[in-house]
């Protein structure tokens, strides 16, 4: 079952869902008018959910064509973002010779929710200074998660997977993340691609607790990168279970991954520019590319075994705010 | 003007004027049905509210015998902390022998802000071994606020004034501030004083973007500290401008001094445990008060020149969750 919300005026939009194909939609604001309405009720309305995805799956349906698509959550109570991949945190500290982050727990810290960005609009920075990068990643958005709730248990309260763009200031992280305090300036608003997918429709592309998929992106329309999402060290359960050890979650939070990394950067690239400028530093010592200007598009998709289209795209430029 | 909020059952609350003295109350739901509603719409509301907050001042209303307050924002878009008296930051470094923190800019982190807990809620924490612990602080409610607002112009767009307990587990606040993401698990819930002002209505109590009143804190009945909000390094406008360099912030948000903390501790205290401990460690070479155990209280609350609080008080209790 993919999800999705059309922009409608309102904060929250409506809710839709899409065909398996992403081609067609269907409204659903009969059965929940928004996306975050049927998480918090989603027991309720799931039977009916599926029965109009079965309509879209057999046929059914209204295609999708130009109608402008949200982010699936415009807007959520909770954004945290873990950093479950090794190669990412390896990479930049060899690059910027900074010790190893001392912890036996899961990296994490929490962002600006109250806007997510749509899937192509632009994305605004106030400097090109700031060193404005991008930072490919999955994530989960749950069921209201009680305190204490164990990793076994959170895989049952994962609702649906996304694929996110974690916008970042490269400029203002460092200096924000030597305070301890974790990152406000750094961290602008995220946009989040088209469809909200249940992990039952990933198929293989969900196992472990981990998306299975390669994450390409490109920058100006050049291939940037294609890391796979299988190899996180710590699973989405295991990130739900530490954000709720010591809080209750919301329904409609949203957990993400941290930039997709693979220790075969050279062959797959990687879904951020400061990893790259990592690696440049690594093998020639000093960095080459720069970060985005005004202008510049980075596009983001995940394709199944199929070539289909899983999450829809990210596609979007920057431009000055 | 003092604007509260009574539980309705539902997740925003109903919001009520309050009178001067706080002894009164009168619906304010026929002007706007919640705080946050009222928040987005301030310019069209305020009119009313005033109308009906003279009709109060008056001598108009109901007593407030035992109504369930809400915190004013029992949820709000987004919560971020500052960490604006210096005293607080010295203390900590020098007890725990840890090297400055490196920045010329405000100290401010992201916090969980689906859920703001009453002022006499029971605080729910999962272990007594988390090193649980108060920080008494003030805050700010501000309007929507535009990207790249100078502190000259936010200074206009703080709507309110709160009083707030930001619950703070220390066993876990260590390891988490050193990888640098800032604070998941060893924040939890904040708690607020029922009571919202706005800026005008705080008299001297507000000066130069400051709070210029003691916060009053005891623990277990037993006086702990009373410092002085009027001496942040940094003003509320500049930690609202800080807050908004890289981001438009909505109407509601709500930002935070981090703990009030004054030079003159030995006559005034603290306001948190672990300032304690720190200023036993830098004398006496070791801590020798112990944090919270389930079933203690702690009790904070601001009184004006004439004796009268401010924001209400907060005063719950700890208990196992």
């Amino acid at each position: 079952m993919k999800l999705a919300t059309l922009a409608n005026g309102r904060p929250d939009g409506r809710l839709v869902l899409v065909s398996p194909d992403g081609e067609r939609y269907a409204g659903a604001e009969g059965i929940a008018p928004t996306l975050q309405d049927a998480l918090e009720r989603w027991d309720e309305v799931e039977p009916a959910l599926r029965a109009l995805a079965a309509e879209l799956a057999a046929g059914g349906g209204t295609p999708l064509a130009g109608e402008a698509l949200e982010a699936p959550l415009p807007r959520a109570w909770q954004w945290l973002d873990g950093s479950a991949f090794p190669n990412h945190g390896v990479l930049m500290q060899m690059a910027y010779n900074s010790p190893p982050i001392e912890t036996d727990l899961p990296l994490m810290y929490q962002g600006m929710s109250h806007c997510f960005l749509a899937p192509t609009a632009d994305v605004p920075v106030p400097d090109e200074a700031h060193g404005i990068d991008f930072e490919g990643e999955f994530g989960v958005i749950t069921a209201a998660v009680p305190m204490g709730t164990s990793a076994e248990e959170a895989a049952g309260l994962i609702r649906l997977v996304v694929q996110i763009n974690d916008w970042s200031l490269r400029t203002l992280a460092g200096p924000e993340m030597r305070t301890g305090f974790g990152w406000v300036q750094a961290k602008p608003a995220c946009s989040v691609a088209p469809f909200a997918v249940t992990p039952d429709a990933l198929g293989e592309g969900w196992s472990r607790g981990r998306v299975c998929l390669p994450l390409e992106v490109q920058w100006n329309e050049a291939p940037f990168g294609r890391a796979r999402g299988d190899v996180m060290a710590v699973s989405f359960p295991e990130l739900v279970a530490h954000a709720a050890r010591t809080r209750a979650l919301p329904a409609g939070t949203i957990i993400g991954s941290g930039t997709v990394a693979n220790v075969e950067y050279r062959d797959v690239g990687s879904t951020c520019i400061a990893e790259r400028r990592a690696i440049e530093m690594i093998e020639h010592g000093a960095p080459v590319t720069g970060f985005m200007r005004f202008g510049d598009r980075v596009r983001m998709e995940a394709r199944g075994a199929d070539g289909a289209t899983v999450f829809g795209a990210i596609d979007q430029q920057v431009v000055k705010g």
